[in-house]
C-alpha cells in the first residue's frame, strides 16, 4: 500500500521503515531535513512539505500520523482537512487522549474523512520486533488497513487487532500504559529490597537472568531490566528521577471516573511524582509537627 | 498515692510532676544525675538507685515505668522481680509492643507481682494538657490506681480509661499512634499542594488558623501545625525526613495479621520511609528501563 | 446588611438563619414552597422568584448562592446577569470547582458584577458553633461583606479568611475536603483494626471518648466518630457503602496535575470507591490467574 | 543422582517426575498413599516411610523436601536428623520463610548436616516448561547437587542459580512472589478499567491476545490471563475474592525492617485482604460520620 507516515523522530521512522521492509510505500514528511535524509536512506521518499506528500499519493490517501499527543495532532488535522478529499483515511499512531480521537473522528466524519486510532506499543524495539497495536475505528476502514498492520505486527495475525469504534485505540493504549506503570514499579520495589538486604550481597543481574526463565515473573520488561542490569548493576550515574509521559495520568483519572477502585497504577504514578520531588513540603511539615507535639529533634536542611 | 516513677526523661519528668502537682508523692529513679536534680526542684524525692526507690516506698508499692519500649524494660523488670513482694505493682507508661506486655504480664504475675499497662498520649504538652491515658491490667488494680490516673488526666473523669485485660492499654495506644499517622500525612499532603499552588500565593499559616474554627478539619494537631507555621510558615532550614519509631509498624503489621486493609496508615508509613530515601535504588531502576524499552533520556546523577 | 440567599436547602437555610440571628435581612429564593415556608418562621423573607427577591434589595445588591456545584451555578449566574446592576455582588458559598470560579469571576467582571467564592466547613452543626470559611475574590468587596462573615463564623474574628484572590476559597476548600477524607480514613481504618481484635474485646466508644481528652489524634470528628459510637456501637444495620461528593477527586487530579504525590488523600477517595464495588472484576481476575498459574482453587461466586 | 522427594503434592509429584524424566532415581515419601501410587506410575519409587526411603539411598545422601511451610518442616527435619549422617544434604524447596531457613541451616550445620534452600517458581506449568530456582546455600554442596538443577530448570544453564548463603533462596523467592503480587494486581486494575468502560465494549480477551505479541506489557502472567479471559471472558461464577499465602506479607514486613517504601506490592496485599472483608466496620464508620457532620444520607445494610 501506499501511505504518508507524518513524523520521523524515533517511532516515526522506525515504523516506516519496518513498512517499506514490507513492501510498502511510505512517503515521509517531516519539519526536519536531518530526519528526511536519514528516513531517505532507510527507503522512505522524503516530501518537501505535508502537501507535497499527500499529492504523492493514489486515492484513497492513507496518511498516518506518528506525532505527539497534543495541539500539533489538531493543526496537523487542520491542513489535512483541506489537502485530502472525501474517503481520505487519516490514522492517529501517537499516544493521543481518547477523548480528543472521539472528538476528531467526530470533526473529520463531518469532512467526509475516516480517522483511525492505533495505539501502538513497543518502543525502540518495534522495528526488529514488531509493533503491538490496538486499533480504533470503521470497521471497513480498518478492514482496508490491514496489510499495514500485518507488516507492523510482530506476525500478520499476531499482536494487532480492530478493538472498538474511534477511541477504543487510545483508550486500550492508555490502559497498557497503566499497567506498565504498575508492572515497572513491582519489579523496582522488589529489586530495591534485594538490593538493601547487604547480608546476602545479591547478584541482581543474575537474579533477574534466573527469573526470566520459567518464573511466574518472566516478562518483557524483565528482560530489559536484565539488559540494564548486565550494563549497570549498580545503576551509578543514573539518577533516581521518573518521568511521566501523561497516560499513567490519564488511566488513572479515567479509573477515577469510572468509578474503578485501581490502588497500584496510581500509587506508581504518584512514586514517579514523588522521584521528582527534591525538597517535599509536606515531609518538612511532618517533621515539625512531630517537634511540635512530642519535642522530637528536627534534622536540619 | 506514693510511687517511683523509673525514667525522668521528657515524659518521665513530666508525668512525675503532674502527680506532684495533684498531690502525690513521687520517688523518682533514673540513672542521670542531672534528670534526679532536676526532677527534685519539681518536688520528686531523688533517689539513688531504684532498690533506694522502692525501698523508700510502703506497701503495696507501685513502680511507674517511663522508659524507652524494648529491652531495657525487661532488664528492669528483672531487677524489679527481686526488690518487690507479692501484690506490689508494676506499671508501664512507655510504647512497649502489645505482644511484650501480654508476655510480661503472665511473668510477672508468676511472681505474684501485678502488671498494668498504660498506653499514654499527650507529648510534651501533657504537663499543662493532662495525659490521654488507656490502661490495661486486672480489675481491682486498675481501680486501685484511679487517683495516679485522675491527677495525670486533662480530668479526674476524662482522658483516661480501663480498656481491657494486659496488653489492651498498649494495643489501643499503638492504634492511636496509627491514626496519627494517617493524620499528619493527610494534613500534610493537603498544605503541600496549597504550597505548590504559586498562583493563589496563600498564606498557610492564615488558612490553618481559618481551618481551627468551625471546619470539619479541626483537630489539636492542626492547632499545632498553625503554630509550626506561625514560627516558620515556608518551614525554613528543615530538613524533609520524618522518623518513626515503632508504633506505626507495629499497627500495620497488627492489621495485616488480623486481615483488615489500612491503605491509610500503611502508606503513611511508607512516606517516612520514603522521605529518608536518598537515592531510590527503584527509582533508577525505573529510569533505567524506561530507557532500555524507549530510549527515554537518563538523568545523571 | 441585607442579602439575598438564593437555595434554603440544609446549608442554605441554616447559613440564613445564622444570618438573621446576627442581625442581619435575609430575602430568601429557592423553588420549593416547604423550603420557603420554613425558611419563613426562622425569619427569612421568602420571595416568590429571584427576581422579586433581587428586586426587594438596596444597592448594591448581594446575593449568596448556596446551591449544588455545577451546571445550576451557571443557569443562576445567566438569570442574575440580567437581575443585577454594576457593582452588585454575588458570593458562591457551595462547593464549586475552583476554575469554574475563576472562569465566573471573569464573565461577571465583564458585567460590571463582583464575585466572591467562599468555601464554607461545617456541615449541619454550622448553624450552632458557627462556618468556617475561607474566601476568595477582590479585597475591597470582600472587605464589605466583613458582617457577614463575622456573624456566620464561630466569632467574628475567627474562623474565616480572605485567603486570595477569585477562586482561592474553592481551592482551599477543595483541599480541606481532602484533608477531611484521610482523616476520616485514618481514623475508619484505626477502629476497624481494634474492631476485629476479638481478644481484647474493646468498647470502641469508650476509646473514643478516652481519646477525646488530651490525646494526639482529638479532633472534631473524633467528637462526631463518639457520638455515633454512643448512639451505635456496633453500626447495625449501616452499610459499609461511601459516598463521595467530588471534592475529594479534584484534589487529587490537582495534586497530580501539580506534581504533587498525596498517597494518602489519593488512597482514601479509592477506598470510597472500592467499598461501593459489589462484584470486583479485577479480584475475579486475581483469583482466575491463582488458579492458572497455581491451580490454586477458586470461590464460587 | 539419587534422592527422596518428601510430599508428593501437586509440586512435589511435579518436580519428582521432571528429575525422573532427566534421569534421576527419585524416592518418593509422603503420608498419602495415594499420593504414593501415582507417584509410583511416574516411575517414582514409592517408601512405606521417610525412614525407608532415606535407607534406600546411597550416601551421601540427597533428601529434597516439598512441603507447605511452616511447623512441618521443623518436624520433618527433627526426624531426618535421626535417620540422616554427616555430610548428607537436605533441601528445602517450598516456600519457607527465610529467617526460618538460616536458623534450621545453622541447627543442622551443627548436626553435620548440609542445608539448602531452593525457592522454586513455576507452578503448575512446571513440569511441562521447567522451574525457575533460587538457590542458597555452601557453594560446595550447591555445585554437588548441579546435575538436579539442570534437569528440573527449563533449560540446564537458564532458569536457576546460586544466589547466595543459605536463607537466600527463600529470600529472593519471597521477593519475587511479592513483584508477582505487584504485577497481577497491575494486570487485574488495568482489566477492570476496561470492562467498566461499557461505551468501547472491549473484547478483553482479544485484548490480551494483542498485547501477548511485541508490547511492552508482554509476560507469562499476561499468557495465563489470556488462557484465563479465553475460557470465561466475564469471569463467570468466580467470586471475587483472593488469597494469599504469606510471600506477599513477608515481603512488605521485610521491605519495612529495611526502610525500603514499597507501596505497589503492599497495596497488591491490601487489595487481597480487602476482597475478603465482607462487612467492613471501616466503611461503615466512614458512612456514620458523614451522616454525623453532614446529615448525609446512611445507606441501610
Amino acid at each position: 500500500m501506499d501511505l504518508v507516515m507524518v513524523g520521523l523522530g524515533r517511532m516515526g521512522a522506525n515504523m516506516a521503515e519496518r513498512l517499506v521492509r514490507g513492501g510498502h510505500r511510505v512517503v515521509g514528511s517531516d519539519p526536519g531535513k536531518e530526519a528526511l535524509s536519514r528516513a531517505a536512506e532507510k527507503g522512505i521518499e522524503p516530501a518537501e512539505s505535508l502537501a507535497a506528500a499527500v499529492e504523492a499519493l493514489p486515492s484513497p490517501r492513507i496518511v498516518w500520523l506518528m506525532v505527539p499527543a497534543g495541539e500539533l495532532v489538531d493543526t496537523l488535522l487542520d491542513e489535512l482537512k483541506s489537502l485530502l478529499s472525501a474517503d481520505d483515511i487519516v490514522i492517529d499512531g501517537g499516544n493521543s487522549m481518547y477523548k480528543d480521537t472521539v472528538r476528531r473522528a467526530q470533526t473529520l466524519r463531518a469532512s467526509g474523512l475516516h480517522y483511525v486510532d492505533v495505539g501502538t506499543s513497543g518502543g525502540v524495539w518495534g522495528l526488529a520486533e514488531g509493533y503491538s497495536m490496538m486499533v480504533g475505528g470503521e470497521t471497513a476502514i480498518v478492514d482496508s488497513l490491514t496489510p499495514l498492520f500485518e507488516a507492523l505486527a510482530p506476525a500478520a495475525d499476531k499482536g494487532w487487532g480492530h478493538v472498538g469504534p474511534s477511541g477504543a485505540g487510545h483508550f486500550t493504549k492508555m490502559v497498557h500504559n497503566g499497567i506498565e506503570y504498575g508492572m515497572m514499579q513491582a519489579y523496582a520495589e522488589g529489586f530495591a529490597i534485594m538490593e538493601k538486604k547487604a547480608e546476602f550481597d545479591l547478584d541482581l543481574h543474575q537474579v533477574a537472568e534466573v527469573w526470566r526463565h520459567g518464573s511466574v515473573v518472566r516478562s518483557w520488561l524483565l528482560d530489559l531490566t536484565a539488559n540494564a542490569l548486565d550494563k549497570n548493576p549498580a545503576l551509578a550515574g543514573i539518577a533516581p528521577y521518573v518521568s511521566d509521559s501523561g497516560e499513567g495520568r490519564w488511566t488513572i483519572s479515567e479509573a477515577i471516573e469510572l468509578d474503578v477502585s485501581a490502588p497500584v497504577i496510581t500509587l506508581s504514578l504518584l512514586e514517579r511524582l514523588r522521584s521528582r520531588e527534591k525538597d517535599s513540603y509536606g515531609d518538612k511539615l511532618l517533621a515539625a509537627m512531630r517537634n511540635e507535639f512530642g519535642g522530637h529533634a528536627i534534622k536540619s536542611s
